[in-house]
């Protein structure tokens, strides 16, 4: 049984209800409904976490690492442009890490092309949508 | 009845306290007090929120969104100048709101002259001292 | 009687006939007339120029500097990016000034993020649309 | 018939006396003579302008608007790489405008290789020497 | 019956014997195949480009709007942050296009941070390894 | 009779497909044949040419070195900001150029307002559409 | 008797077991033992606190100038680079503070080499392990 | 006879009255009795012009030139740090300048370290108080 | 017998006709015919390349690693400075190679100061002329 | 016994007579006699050098290496924002070493935040005043 | 009497010899005779130093300052762009200095125009040649 | 006879002392006797000098310019990116030299990639170990 970790930064909590033009009408427990149902039946242990604090994101990957999970997906938001403690948690937890954002940030603001927490993961997936989520999940899951 | 919210941000705690040279002596609770008089027999229903946290303002502005307020004045602190993470809140709360600064933050340090917030706020009012959170109430309240 | 003036740099005779949709179709005329109005039966004078030029602009600074005003309200237009000689001007006349900007600056190009004059200043107001004057003379009015 | 102006900035009083070398012997008076000679029997007409002041440049643009020209030509001099205020005033006109160099700016020191006006304007000729003048005006002579 | 395409860059052709410890010891002619068998029996046809041209990829990319695909994906190898061609390629084909990047960009040298292709694109999976390529058209090939 | 080539870079093949709204429904075709009509009659003789390659472009700029034209018309799309090699390839010509731009560099993205070729050529024209080209020619053409 | 707190930040709660080819094998807990034994028998009261909260460690520092101690070490983790909210609790608290770095952050990324906190501080010990607790708080509390 | 000249720009009028601690009591009307009593006997002419406008100053510049003046001494005042306009006005003259400074601009803020005018002066004299233009106009009057 | 390349990029094909004040009036014919001279009768096999296209480059540094290639001298003309591809290229074929330059580049346009294949590279050889090719094809030859 | 040498940089020998606001009374005579006392009864010989050349300081710092020294400490003055040359002397010994600064760099002006020479050493002590040394050679001592 | 010194820093020994058509034939010798002329019988003590080590020149600043002078002149040569060493011996000596430059350094490489030596200067005198240290000398001569 | 002189610059007397995998394990010594090896029999006088003084290096160079030496070789070490001073030494002695570095400098840290004493010279040779000495003497021998 592999356990994998979906955690959302600032922010991400509003999904669906934040300028539903750019993120679509699916709620954060939409997504978590879906990713559930897509690994039903395989051994893949979810578990999901959202908070608006950095440091309480830092201390659910510390958790994480403790716990002796195979992985993680993160979003983080706002801090992905602005975070070296998250960033310094991904790498320090020893975990793989995936980082996940729905729009193409890359085609926003210019202080958004740049990831100070991407360094610390194995890849990035971005503007996919929801579906990056389940992406990188995947990836995860199938990673030796 | 118009319901807005006062938010501040880092260190405002300590409002009084710190540096009454440039800050003055009135604190936070003095603030409140004459904002609440001011607005005495207003059609105007008033917050007020202060944390050191950068997410429990975050969390903070989008449970105004969910209760419907009318806007919100803002001094975000030394976040005004680092935080990705509160301008998307703030632009995800579809709520107008007024940043404020009691000092004249274009008279100080260089870091402190580029506000990463202000592009999701309505506009700024800085340097006006505390007088700055009525006025920007006053113009949230008369917005129609 | 407090003097005061309110000085529009290079643009602002444009108002109400320049992109009515950011601006908004009041005129410069009806600015002063409505300032006058609010400011009736109040032991306060104003003075209104609006000019085209920085060097009329520091000229007329100057001008109340000699004539002691008690204090001015500025909206630099495009010279707020661009001019040392206003931001000395503003500085040399020993006068508190407020700089007003009736859009939100922070919000449109990079280059109008930055402001030469504002450091000259007691404080800037920004994005309150025309209202953002009646505050900063009500302000100086009001202080000490 | 449609009414365009050719607006010259700092310095250009002084073509073919200044650096003959680089800005060739015709002076402003022959490239009026040869522009109105060029236009003649058209159904244009044309007003020529120059100063050393931005702020007459920006009065005369705002008088072109409210006096109904169907568009402009207009050289800026150094306040092409300096002028936020030019830039604004050209925008706000509504007209559609020509930005015209007699040297090619691009091969010259690093400053004049951005222009803040160009922005504001619909297009851009430059190093054409005073050919480029009549270039733009045949052009917004044609523009329906 | 969706027509897709998988285009590669500068020195993808050498994958397998470019730095294996880097990209792993699978050719682009294993890529190929893999994919192919993992679209088996979808209605999904597949066109596979490699060029170190960096016409070649435009040229192709006109090629492809033309023949009206449904998007592609690609990996722009080191054009990826230097060129301006392909970006105006991709956002001027009007196809939807998926950047795929085999190692961590985020996570080598300062100048592979930055995207100029990723701003035309839909979005950006980077580090997954080759399992990037087959996300990305699965993604495209579900795309409404 | 002179002879003067007009030389197209990267996409503008796509021209009248791409992105209509921006650059109109003309073709290179109708360009060409426009230009052709344009100058028919007059001691002038055009080649025209265009390649989505920066190798192609320079090895035909070489070409017309070598078979003494009298100048050339190069727009080199996204190469103009990006390609040293193609500035070179003009300065080493000696032939004069004007370099051309449809739309308006200076009013899009940051990176277009900056190029590098144009230090390499006589002038620029940009803005002004297809007429862009006839002007360039007719300029090229009256040169003594 | 002098109050002196030692103040760790984010990620500092794995000290142990976050990469210890860097870090060493030492806990924070080992710390704490540590440098009581050292300060044992010394007219000096020693707390520590620890959070990945950039909130609580400002928390933290309002209420250590509001229990009248007389100074702190603090290792801001992540935050040294990022806090200007940090920054400013420090230089608000009015009490001496020392910026500890247990690695020589000159040595590390480019993005490590500047501390927006230090400014805030009387000095900087970096590099020196964990003794660089000890030295710090020996400095604290030999200061008159 | 030699004819020189003494400009002085933006705020200079204020000498005396500006920040006396800076500038020392001196007045404008002081210097150019200093100076008319220094050259007294000399067979030097003296002009003397202050203006608050850029396009006042290159007036005058030009006229300078047309009426055969030897050269001038230029305190540029803010316009100093930011005017294009004006140091082509100065190269454009053909006259030798000398660019001078009552107070240490490098000991200023940092956007004071730069001039865009000096450029085009044959020197510069900074810090040496009033009697810069002495010194400057002793330099003029001595030169071949 | 060693198996060296000399690959020249875009331009060079105009040795001897370009800018001969600047690179001599010898061709890459001749550059050809004395390198072969020079290495007559030593164990050492020349090829030559030369080509406009960065993907032909890229192609043929990659069929020198297939052909198993002792190392080759690169001279990549503009492409230097821009080519992140071509740095991949030589860094993936795994051969040693030497960056000629003709000219001093160093002495010339800032933009040229910065080589962005030369990391990849084993060394540089700048500004010593045609000799430069014989001095780094020697040193390949002499390496073990 | 372990051999360990005091080195400082550029006006040290001021120390005392400089800025005694700044720098305290105690000069570089007293710090010696201090730190000779401080040591006394180790097994610690300490030799000091202060030199404001550049040069002298590298010799010294090959010399400790020749005459196997245990580490030394340095405070390189102005050096250490400036000089490559020492920054490769400090790491080229392969001693270790430690920085030292009397008053807080980053507390003042910001080409002082920036230490080129910190990256070759072990470790930064900044802002203790003299106590620096004393602290940073009971480390070298210390260390195993 | 007043002890007044001049220093040359680097480079200067060559005066005469080096590129006479920029800085003119006359030799370091014969500045010093022609100075010591010029201040004949007046209170005024003169003595000179040249050295291209910068910490020559820095310990003879020390010993100015030891040695009560009343103030030097400073011409740093190539140190004025990269010293805060000697900007340090400056500001440190406690005497008014000023900086002197033959040739005017803001019409030379960008490199050039920043001084870190003058903000420890009184001020600066730049481009007037050798007369340079003359002006400079008797300013600090007629200093109270 | 030609004089030619082979100048070392800080730290490069510990060659065969410092990071030999990086530098390898010839001494200076070891160079000087290879080169006059190399040189024997031919027509050419060779001076070696090593400093870690910059000023030693300058007071060098002047001296061999007026020995009348033909040109040398310059190692400068970390000067190389650091001392206008030793940049404005070469160019002004008159004198053909080649800058030599024994490691590609483009390979290593950021600031090592640019020269300002490359400008003086004719050239660079860098990364081809001792054989760079070697090779630049040829190069100066052989020169007309």
């Amino acid at each position: 049984m592999k356990k994998l970790a979906i955690l959302n930064g600032p922010n991400l909590d509003r999904l669906g209800k934040r300028e539903p033009a750019v993120y679509g009408h699916a709620t954060l427990a939409d997504l978590e409904r879906d990713l559930r149902a897509a690994f039903a039946g395989q051994p893949v242990e979810l578990e999901f976490f959202q908070s608006n604090h950095e440091g309480a994101l830092i201390d659910r990957i510390a958790s994480l690492a403790d716990r002796q999970f195979h992985g993680f997906v993160i979003n983080p938001g706002g801090l992905t442009h602005t975070s070296v403690a998250l960033r310094d948690s991904i790498a320090g937890s020893g975990l793989p890490a995936i980082e996940v954002h729905i729009s193409n940030v890359h085609a926003r603001e210019e202080f958004r092309h740049k990831s100070l927490t991407a360094a610390a993961c194995v890849g990035v997936v971005a503007g996919l949508g929801l579906s990056g989520y389940r992406i990188a999940l995947e990836f995860l899951a199938a990673r030796g």
